[in-house]
């Protein structure tokens, strides 16, 4: 934070402190992003004109007050892409060759040869057209999966999906795929988009995967599809109460596999985010565009607002 | 086994009936390639012209009484290609991403966040340049990751590698890998090749991925080196001994993921192992070229001895 050190007045706050440090702060950088300190410490926000969010999804400040407000949105979009898409390519894997399976047999001593699952030429289908949707359908296609896409509109000849599917449409297309990839923005349109009938739609021999919010799916109705046979497993590294109750079934059910939020997190991951913001700031203190700007009747950064964060790969 | 059994009289046998099964054969087929059977019966072999293998190693038959006679021997090379190498890429990502503890931490109904690695940017070791390791070459470039390859001979400018090391140079450059895979094939040579001093060699954070023979290691060596933190992990589909004894101490490693050589086996490998020798006998039929024929002085079919079996993907 030095260069923003050395140009500005920083205050660092918890939820607490958050209300004193706001009054007269022009730019808020949100840190702790699943934190609901910033609607709570809003009526303190009295010059305010940034607010920058160390995640990709920036639904945790999507409240009235902001959303009606001038003041600027930004996110930390491309940070998470690849880490995302490794993740979501092991987590496919894991699946087909039952590597859960492999590792409670190890625990408990126990040989027993399994035929395993192709994953070239497995169809999946990632819900969320963004950076990370588009990084995990490269991933997926160079490992030989074939991919579509489902977004607000239907298109064909898409660069990375081919074909995208509205996703007002998706129960229809559903069916079409051994797995389903959920990393789409929460937005209202979104919330409680997996559900009952989304499921019941799924092949039986599909998995779904959720790398985005807890809050797309309706958790119980996926736990009564799971038990009812509708799909064939799950992979979930985010829930809509986070973390995950210890009463929640989910935790013993088979074909289930958990993990704490952690799927965008590679060592390194808070130095970057750091350096977005740092960046972002030098455009901000220069008066340029700044990158990364959300559409907040959208709630997510529109296509076409400029390439997001790209690491320096070595 | 339709379009064999019209043309020419079969005979199934267990071991203990491959003698007199083997008196007066042309052709053998060892389905169980692990069998000692074939060496056992031999002296039965009296006007044998063909055998074939239905696996990718033909270590098994690679006695001296197969290796001196004017047997040809063929093995079914190309059916593991892609199912391994997808099997490499998900051990490595779930060393990258620590599947097996979230596992371990969901069985025991913890949240615990950690940290990730990278995959993309990371360096992959490949002993054994037949089609096999150019798959899982090609799989892991496609992944993002960095390869090399180790073969008989030093070469650059190889298609799949790039750069290839010899083996006998294979301790000096292997600190350069943070993955190094083990899918030569078995012979005098290469015969626990990976021992103390190639482990002790290796970087300290780097994995070992066993998916060729369990005898390429001297897994004694291997449990000593993990226990001294020579290496961070292994990942072992192939042991010295099958399955893997119940006292041995890698059940329980930490860092240790075992599975019971089946990382090539998936659904429908069986049929596939057959159509590869149905194929072949049509040709040893009408006095063609047979395929996959193994220089019985290397044990492996070499390089430019035609492609092997390209599975038709759908």
């Amino acid at each position: 934070m030095a260069p923003v050190e050395e140009a500005a007045t920083v205050r660092y706050a918890d939820a607490a402190g958050l209300p004193d440090a706001l009054r007269g702060a022009d730019v808020l950088f949100v840190w702790d992003f699943l934190s609901t300190a910033v609607p709570d410490a809003w009526p303190a926000a009295d010059r305010l004109q940034w607010l920058h969010i160390a995640s990709a999804g920036v639904d945790p400040v999507m409240f009235p007050g902001l959303r009606d407000s001038d003041v600027t949105l930004t996110n930390s979009r491309g940070v998470f892409d690849n880490p995302i898409a490794e993740y979501v390519l092991g987590l496919i894997i894991a699946f087909a060759k039952d590597f859960a399976g492999s590792l409670d047999l190890q625990r408990a001593g126990t040989w027993r040869h399994r035929e395993t699952e192709r994953v070239g030429g497995k169809r999946a289908l990632i819900v969320g057209t963004g950076p990370i949707g588009r990084t995990i359908a490269r991933m997926l296609t160079a490992a030989g999966l074939s991919v579509a896409g489902v977004g607000r509109r239907a298109r064909d000849g898409d660069p990375d999906f081919g074909t995208v599917h509205a996703s007002d449409d998706l129960a229809e297309h559903i069916d079409w795929a051994d797995y389903v990839v959920a990393i789409a923005p929460l937005t209202e349109k979104t919330k409680g988009m997996f559900d009952r009938r989304m499921f019941g739609a799924m092949k039986r021999a599909a998995r779904f995967i959720n790398v985005g919010r807890g809050e797309l799916v309706v958790t119980e109705d996926l736990v009564d599809a799971l038990r009812a046979g509708e799909l064939a497993g799950a992979a979930l590294d985010v829930f809509e109460t986070e973390p995950l109750p210890g009463e929640s079934p989910l935790w013993t059910m088979d074909n289930v596999l958990l993990s704490p939020h952690m799927s965008g997190d590679v060592v390194g991951w808070k130095d970057t985010l750091v350096e977005v913001f740092v960046g972002n700031f030098q455009k901000w203190l220069a008066g340029e565009r700044l990158d990364n700007v959300v559409d907040k009747e959208l709630g997510y950064v529109p296509m076409g607002a400029g390439p997001p964060y790209q690491e320096d790969r070595k």
